[in-house]
């Protein structure tokens, strides 16, 4: 099979809400008046963001899901995407598992493929996705002011467990490491609550590197500082809610390590004026997305870790990044 | 140096066209009323697309120049576009030479670069670019119709006749051998072209993977059948016109290879009703980009060589398939 089978068969659909798709040049996107256009791109790499043996579907599904996370962060809605995609040989079973995750996921978001790129080489997967966003609406790092509350979407840290234990650093129930594992493998992002919180969230982002990280991006941009409730955080972890329990076994910092400093949560993080505590609470019903405030931000720089009794908690997680050394 | 110094360092420049650039989870594009958007996608691979040794400055252009051949394609107006970038390691030499050779082309092209992604990897690079287009008058590939010229712009084949000497096939007198180095890995999109045969062109690609391959798609996607004039393309190689004559040294089935299957040309290859050749003459003036009748559309089906003397060339040269076999 050569290049041009390969995207006709598993790549090319017809489009709907772009005016060009796959097979030529260029596709054309026509925004809707008013509308601005947003636009995120994200590479995925073998080692780096996956196993080599992760099921094709959740890997497809996965590949657009931390774009539209991206998207959700900014408020916008999906509109369309593009892939490109590296493949050391053409395997039509892998193919055909890959297409069908992605396109599921694109099908259920309204977000379609108008075009892209294959090759050989290393297996790499990139996308940009656009999406669409009423003009100086969309919701940035750099609008959080002081007195706001901090709020985190949906549970934190059960990803990095079930890589603990993917990496054999921790051993895990097997229901707990399933879960944990869909949560790492398959994510859901949070595009509904995004776009409820236009005009209610002061600033937001989504949480990819570890929340203590990405929240940072928000205080740098913004100019303020923030205070974090860790035993509220320390909660979000859905594993505690295992009827086994599994949690019980790893003491406080493992939680901590992994709520705070996780990685691949895809939850939004946001602040909101204190004022607005009822519009947030009905942007979450309204999404269907469970929402806990966290914390509060701060004129002093810099980020304060608190417990229970309002004492401070030494901080010492590291966020991701992909070139740190040690 | 981190992830996030890394993109400030050498990635991030402030914005004019673009409503947000670098930093925030999306960028914020708002195409001017009445326009579309074109977009493109193009993935390179060390050892697929360009050798381990070459200079990243030639490389950073060359990586925002094929995509912005797919704009011109499309007679689209050059305006954005992002950056994944998968490294090995971070060599501040590298990203240095990288990121000149990548911004000078895209600072003359007035396209702005508003976001992206940076990760450890196999070295990768995926752009996704922007343009903008009036509305319906993009160029396409399907318009093309029986009696309509053929054309193609400025030269072909001289990046294929330094690849075959930098593979040890031939050998080519050193400036020839440069010449055609520097088509191969720093090519010039024809951007002004493009988009001066809005309204004039009824179909046009841009020559990436070789002249007959790629007119294929546009007889395909047009529906109709095509006679190339190949004493014409063979004259098309810029190494003919060098004063030490190395061309003299090949047989007509080379020059041949180069100009009808090359590869890595990235001219534009279009089509104009026969009344519009003066039409296509001021589009070429006034891009001043030169441009060469070579054929003729027809109804019959098919893509048929001929000689001076209008005699059937057999056609047995393969375009470049990224996953072709054998």
């Amino acid at each position: 099979m050569g290049e041009f089978d390969l995207i006709a068969r598993y790549f090319t659909r017809p489009v709907h809400r772009a005016a060009l798709g796959v097979g030529d040049d260029c596709a054309l996107l026509a925004p809707a008046p008013g509308m601005q256009l947003a636009v995120s791109s994200d590479m995925l790499v073998e080692g780096r963001h996956f196993f080599a043996d992760v099921a094709p579907e959740r890997l497809g599904h996965k590949a657009l899901a931390v774009n539209l996370s991206d998207l959700a962060a900014c408020g916008a809605r999906p509109l369309a995407f593009t892939l490109a995609l590296a493949l050391p040989r053409v395997d039509e079973a892998w193919l055909a598992g890959f297409s069908s995750g992605l396109l599921a996921l694109a099908d259920a978001q309204g977000c379609e493929l108008v075009g892209g790129d294959t090759t050989q080489g290393p297996l790499n997967i990139c996308i940009t996705v656009f999406g669409e966003v009423p003009a100086g609406q969309a919701l940035l790092r750099s609008g959080a002011r002081p007195g706001d509350d901090i709020y985190v979407s949906g549970t934190l840290g059960d990803a990095r467990l079930a890589l603990e234990a993917l990496q054999g650093h921790i051993t895990l129930p097997p229901e707990v490491l399933a879960a944990g594992r869909l949560r790492l493998e398959q994510p859901t992002p949070r595009v509904a609550l995004g776009q409820a919180l236009r005009g209610v969230a002061s600033s937001a982002l989504d949480v990819s590197d570890g929340l203590l990280g990405d929240l940072s991006h928000i205080l740098k941009a913004s100019g303020v500082g923030a205070c974090l409730d860790t035993h509220i955080t320390s909660n979000l972890i859905a594993a505690s809610d295992s009827p086994s329990r599994p949690i019980c076994q790893f003491g406080p910092e493992l939680i901590r390590q992994c709520t705070l400093a996780g990685g691949d949560d895809y939850e939004l993080a946001f602040t909101a004026p204190q004022a607005r505590r009822a519009a947030v609470a009905s942007a979450a019903l309204a999404s269907d997305t469970p929402v806990t405030r966290i914390g509060r931000i701060e004129a002093a720089p810099g980020l304060r870790l608190v417990d229970a009794q309002g004492q401070p908690v030494a901080r010492r997680y590291a966020s991701f990044d992909h070139f740190a050394t040690g």
